[in-house]
């Protein structure tokens, strides 16, 4: 049986990155857990965090995969650090093709990231900016009304947009040049975002980063595949039906059949 | 050892009602239990809500709790239903006492009810108005937004104004003139609320009948203790700083020892 990329998130945000997959790797199957049951991750600590992660990577184990996508910012930067060399398979977080990209795209030198709670408290963008190009000035903070903006579909509105320039405001001071979105959610705001900053402003998505960076494994480990018709299979622990409904906004389409499992919690 | 009353909640929230036990009942032993690892529990399925519920009684029954305050909407019109009968010491839910207080107050025989999207989906509050009250009209809308909100201290913005008008909409239109916060975090936004409804309108805090309700319980089981100096006991399944930091909104006061516990989660 061919094997197939795993792919995990706190919640429904993750489908960003594999909308990317399917982009990028048409003919690879794509094997998808959201803990909704526990969602949001931002808010909680690095030891529960890494708890959650542990059980949702061998979860996607049990599903042979060949490969996992850590696609929650939050995760990869706060959880990643700690289990990277825990297992066989290789592990793809989110924030070095990010922090890769916005290094590339930034004139100025200035970069600003936003992301949750956890994700900046961690400084993990920062951290891996400095470590390509250490002249470089980051300014972060977090936004962490802009999940719930997003779930609740007002991505266009007066409130969401008073919210953003409240959020963005030290980075319109430090006259940034580059945001790296940094929570899958936050693709979604990129209009609202945009008119805050000015049109000048470069958004970096992670997700297509990280498909790229997917792609460049499975070739490295001859582990590319090419299913005529490849499977697509979403679980989550919780809500399959909100979940469903969800799927569309960020996926493009929408996802029909949604399992829902019990972790061990 | 004289026994607690023991109280949970998803999270902060439930710390209003704490409040309000303190304030009518000062000489009792109070152990407090917030979900913080699995928090918010208002976008979950009623299947996992009930595990959850389940899992932080049997914390507060280890505790040795005389009577346990569910003081989140959600699990009292979610759970509460289902688990009632399972266990022998009294439940008391803020459900019940938030209906008779609304019913109580209405002149124009028109309720508004606000929560959760799962206490909305419900129909919880619904119900027990139309038990006491057949002819009364309930108007029920979920503002999932107002939680993030308060969380994150923005309880007089402007962002927060432009989210109650147009979760409110429904409830002005149908002119109803008492409205059942029916979330513990929601009181911190009475004024935002208000300043959308018209002073006309009473906001229904359920914290308080839930007290009184409390008291009865304890005074007719001859369960009533009076403490010179009582215990105040705050334990979390996460971040016990984050709860502190909040706690002071909640409980008007802040809580110094707050200890984090593992569930069986």
């Amino acid at each position: 049986m061919s094997r197939a990329i795993g792919v995990f998130d706190s919640g429904v945000g993750g489908l960003t990155v594999v909308k990317e997959l399917i982009h990028q790797l048409p003919r690879e199957n794509i094997v998808y857990f959201g803990d909704t049951a526990r969602v949001p991750y931002g808010i909680k600590s690095q030891e529960t965090i890494v708890r959650f992660s542990i059980e949702n990577i061998l979860f996607l184990l049990k599903q042979e995969v060949k490969l996992i996508c850590v696609a929650c910012n939050t995760v990869s930067s706060i959880a990643l650090p700690v289990i990277r060399n825990h297992f066989k398979v290789p592990l793809v977080g989110v924030i070095s093709p990010g922090a890769r990209e916005a290094v590339y795209a930034t004139k100025n030198k200035r970069i600003g990231v936003i992301g949750t709670k956890a994700t900046i408290a961690s400084k993990a963008y920062e951290s891996e900016i400095k470590a390509i190009s250490p002249d470089i000035k980051v300014v972060s903070c977090a936004c962490p009304l802009f999940v719930p903006f997003v779930e609740e579909g007002w991505i266009n509105e007066r409130a969401v947009f008073d919210v953003a320039k409240r959020y963005l405001q030290p980075l319109k001071v430090a006259s940034v040049d580059t945001i790296i979105l940094g929570c899958t959610h936050y693709p979604l705001l990129k209009t609202v975002i945009k008119k805050v900053m000015g049109g000048g402003v470069t958004l970096i998505d992670s997700a297509k980063q990280v498909a790229t960076e997917v792609k460049q494994i499975l070739n490295r480990e001859e582990l590319l595949e090419f299913n005529p018709g490849p499977r697509r299979d979403f679980y989550v622990s919780d809500g399959p039906a909100w979940f469903s409904g969800l799927a569309k906004r960020f996926l493009g389409h929408s996802v029909k059949k949604v399992t829902k499992v019990s972790l061990n919690v």
